[in-house]
């Protein structure tokens, strides 16, 4: 199963995220949060998301799901970090706990890397409201 | 100034979302979190975010930003109960975290509630990645 990591300035955002992913899709368990810095604080730490990453993959590669840009700047340093591990890592350009949502049930169903992103990354166009 | 509630299934995300915004938003003394059940289980409550509604409005509306679509069933409810109060309430159909993020900026200048609702609802199309 393909992993997922999310990743917030806020840890109580990326903790939510993973709570309500799971109860989504309870099958994933390979979903983790890297949220806030090591203190608790707003930010984001890339020696966290590279833990997190670490954790969240079985074999079949991580993808990443990032709040706002330097987030992804972080994760961007997380996988360089990690060039050496053989991890199969990429960040879906979505919206962070709408694309979260849909990447833990395609990955909860088997779906690969291309189809959780290209999934994760169509919920930018779903409308809420009717 | 505009007032901002975020309506999440996730306590968690909700007040997660909150911290961030006035990391951002620092001037933004309007915006309330509606997350999660009163016990602190996942799922979204009418009454919750009636009380935040109520809150967050210093007489210029109100303007709720969801994470899924039962999520806006239940800020609907929240809105009819409100019916007689005078309020002005309206639902962003916009990411959760990155609308709210934009929404909290936009209201903390003064912004009228088409313009953060038109620049929440943007952020639907910003690219994260580069």
């Amino acid at each position: 199963m393909v992993g997922l990591v999310i990743v917030s300035h806020s840890n109580k955002i990326a903790e939510g995220v993973v709570d309500l992913a799971k109860q989504v899709a309870p099958a994933n368990e390979g979903i983790r949060a890297a949220g806030g810095l090591e203190d608790g604080e707003i930010g984001t730490d890339p020696t966290r998301i590279m833990a997190a990453i670490e954790e969240a993959d079985s074999g079949d590669g991580v993808v990443l799901l990032c709040d706002l840009g330097s987030a992804i700047m972080s994760a961007e340093t997380a996988i360089e970090l990690l060039e050496d591990s053989g991890i199969n890592i990429r960040i879906a350009d979505a919206p962070l706990v709408e694309g979260a949502i849909m990447a833990a049930v395609q990955a909860s169903m088997g779906s690969s890397m291309d189809e959780i992103i290209k999934a994760a990354e169509e919920t930018r166009q779903m409308p809420k409201v009717n």
